[in-house]
């Protein structure tokens, strides 16, 4: 048992504010909406499966080759000993444990804010992240980088400069963007929480955290100034725009890696 | 003003019980798990469109050439006036018009069974559908079989007969049904509404009435004692048969289609 706080492990880049992950800042932003003390230790790419072996992390999937597959976010916990790998696990844990804050799942919500992920995933993932992930291989540090460039290129089946769409195919690609978020935006606005700031109300819960965190991974991977996370910000009447800005007392002290 | 029962508005067939359409499930099983009294009048396929311009039910959308689409379940609320078409529209109407029943759509949680459906048609839809619209051509009465088979069959761009899959064709795509409804179960399990009886917990909500409403789809489509809806029930530790048999009680009575 011990009072120190809470470590996050996340992965680090050069980006303003070293935080980048869409996942980890699933993890973050729930963090801060409870009031948890914490502190980040940042790990590079190569060093994810040694440090979830070391400490005990369970793995979050399995490879093609059928071995365990290892990601961040972790957390671990000093107060209860806990070590917790997958955001929604982490949520979870984070609810049950500290009962006295407010949920990040809302009773009963669990299955339906799964079933969200699963639905904003699939309209627009495939799209997006032709142009994602490739813009991530150029912030991430040297030692992340050539993993990342590596395990994504053998993912695509090719170079990551050939999959991102260029002349007319991006005028198509990033309209099936646009068109994606347009599907997620129009789940929002059919229906009686129309105008409400987040998905159940007037208080976010794990859905929202998931989209603001993938508006962060377009900011840091494209560049706040890009013109591709410009036009993000302008989508559906700047409704991301506004999420990031309504959860931006969620986001905690800019971080800074340590030299 | 008036006392008179709700009308909803059903397409007829000719297995036991007359009512087979998943959607127009949704608002029956809505019905009468609020209590509130209302009658079927039965509408054949060809005559919707004329039924909902006649009323003033609004379209649920728009067919490839730029037309309006009508579709049922509609209802009609005599003490009200109102004329509401789409399940989640009428969900809603009745939620706010009758406050001091069970709420179908439980507040903030609107956006989340949106999407719940979004991803339950995307796991399971594009596989089961292969099945499930040519058995229903032989389910339905002949004014509304003759319009079924002439629109489904230029949907699919081939003869009915030739969509269901046979021999290795039927092994491989009936196992993607059943994956398709296994991740549908994962987002069930993997959660602490794990051993609940519905989505959401100890109370059904809308998403459980669209799911038991599919499982009447299969029912009357495939027979109740066919191979394919036994292989069904038996599927994810009988999870489809437990949700229809928890919801029995919402049902209502069994219906008759007038001679």
């Amino acid at each position: 048992m011990s009072n120190d706080p809470i470590i996050l492990y996340d992965i680090p880049s050069k980006a303003p504010g070293c935080a980048w992950s869409p996942n980890t800042w699933k993890t973050r932003y729930a963090l801060n909406f409870k009031g948890l003390a914490y502190k980040t230790v940042w790990i590079e790419y190569p060093d994810i499966e040694d440090l979830c072996k070391k400490i005990g992390a369970e793995p979050t999937g399995t490879r093609k080759n059928g071995a365990p597959y290892y990601s961040l976010p972790v957390i671990h916990d000093p107060k209860t000993g806990a070590i917790v790998s997958d955001s929604v696990r982490i949520a979870d844990y984070l609810d049950t444990t500290y009962s006295d804050t407010p949920r990040i799942i809302p009773a009963g919500t669990h299955t339906l804010q799964k079933a969200f992920q699963v639905a904003y995933d699939q309209a627009t993932d495939p799209s997006v992240r032709q142009y994602i992930i490739p813009a991530v291989a150029k912030i991430l540090r040297p030692k992340s980088a050539e993993h990342y460039v590596r395990t994504r290129e053998e993912s695509f089946g090719m170079k990551l400069v050939d999959v991102v769409p260029t002349g007319e195919a991006h005028n198509t690609v990033w309209k099936q963007v646009e068109e994606g978020f347009g599907k997620v935006d129009r789940w929002m606005t059919e229906g009686p929480n129309n105008g409400a700031p987040f998905v159940m109300g007037d208080s976010p819960t794990f859905t929202d955290f998931m989209i603001a965190g993938e508006m962060h991974w377009f900011m840091t991977g494209f560049g706040e100034d890009s013109d591709l996370f410009t036009d993000m910000m302008r989508w559906h009447g700047g409704r991301w725009a506004k999420l990031l800005e309504n959860l931006k007392k969620y986001e905690g002290p800019a971080e800074k890696m340590p030299e």
